[in-house]
């Protein structure tokens, strides 16, 4: 039997079921909502929705013309079109089950994509590469090559892209969006605490984009006695 | 007649001659030669080295079989000689009157290269194009790609290049240094105080090292009280 729970997003009465034994959301989901700036009327695109948390988020905090959210593995599809149902938003978010890769998917291309993908490359340390765990934590039916090949494919001109992924991972990130003509306009670091290194980045960048990356402050989870800091628990007040 | 001021570097009795008129070291400089890492018995190699302030501050910071530093303009590169005279360090540190782009310049590859390169591009802002300071500062004799694709030439296989430059040059910076098989190994930083956005990047890459980028954690050069924060303070005191 599937073990459930159901958690209260603080903005906009938002809820989120989540499967335990699925992927569950975790901060970085909650930082790229934030990070993401779709502007109004945008038509975005969330790339591996799992159960659905970044399109909700980002319900409240843009006024978006409509989001598409595509997810391949199906059991977090239908959760990720639960979520959408519990919070009547059907007509903003459509969940779509599917293969990022497959290019009949989509005919439109879209102003802003947001992905939260795997981290870890598809390595031989995977106990069970089936798992739905182990698809949302490595590469296993994306790689990040592939994923921002087809991502500058499906954006318009000018359109961006918002990803959130491990700081070993950043110079490979900014070489893709490089070579498949995303240039790389705004980067985030965020650390667990003071005094030590990144745990998590967030990036944007945007298609056919001019050259000039902006790197924003530095962003600390905790201060010094494990309490989020102000700008954490800011998060889910800022209205966009 | 030059107006010149000698500063004492404070550390082991370093000196150094500066000429008001030409471009005088700053805090960029001293980051650097903290940041660099060579090792023992490196063979390095300072690319631009105007006054000679890096090879001088790593004479007391590592034990390099040789420095060879790199100069193209004459004044600076009198300066330098004159510098390396004044500190005793005629047997470590050798100053080349030259032009990098020049193939012809070097007959052995390197271990390790430092560089603190012109941070701007070659606008049409430049009031006087063949001045010192434009030159030091204006990628007027030499683009961050020519350089990049230089330093690939002259390092040996697993060699080290480490850089200082400004934050929005940072995606350029990775994405030559990749596509001239230098892979980005250690960034840093370096804010002014907290809070701001970074006013400096250190970056270290290896040729054809294994593709993982280690991000320190942030460097701030003021507290709160406009004072030297303790990790700069230390810059000076550490011996490597």
């Amino acid at each position: 039997m599937p073990d459930y729970r159901i958690d209260d997003l603080q903005i906009n009465n938002l809820y989120l079921k989540q499967d335990k034994e699925l992927f569950c959301f975790g901060t970085d989901a909650v930082l790229l909502a934030n990070f993401a700036l779709p502007k109004k009327n945008a038509e975005v695109l969330d790339i591996g929705t799992g159960n659905g948390i970044i399109p909700i988020l980002l319900s409240a905090k843009c006024h978006a013309k409509k989001i598409t959210a595509v997810e391949i593995q199906s059991p977090c599809a239908r959760l990720a079109e639960e979520n959408v149902q519990m919070n009547k938003l059907n007509d903003l978010i459509e969940i779509v089950h599917g293969d990022i890769n497959n290019t009949d998917l989509f005919d439109k291309e879209f102003d802003y994509i947001t992905c939260n993908p795997p981290y870890k490359k598809n390595g031989s340390g995977i106990k069970n590469p089936t798992s739905a765990v182990a698809i949302a934590r490595h590469e296993i039916t994306c790689t990040l090559d592939g994923l921002i090949k087809r991502s500058s494919d499906l954006l318009k001109d000018k359109g961006k892209i918002a990803m959130v992924h491990k700081p070993e991972r950043l110079s490979e990130i900014i070489y893709l969006m490089k070579l498949n003509r995303i240039e790389p306009k705004r980067l985030q670091l965020i650390y667990a605490r003071e005094g030590t290194a990144p745990c998590l980045i967030l990036i944007e960048g945007a298609k056919n984009g001019g050259e000039e990356l902006k790197i924003l402050p530095p962003l600390y989870i905790y201060d010094k006695d494990g309490n989020y800091t102000a700008n954490i628990a800011d998060l889910y007040k800022k209205e966009k």
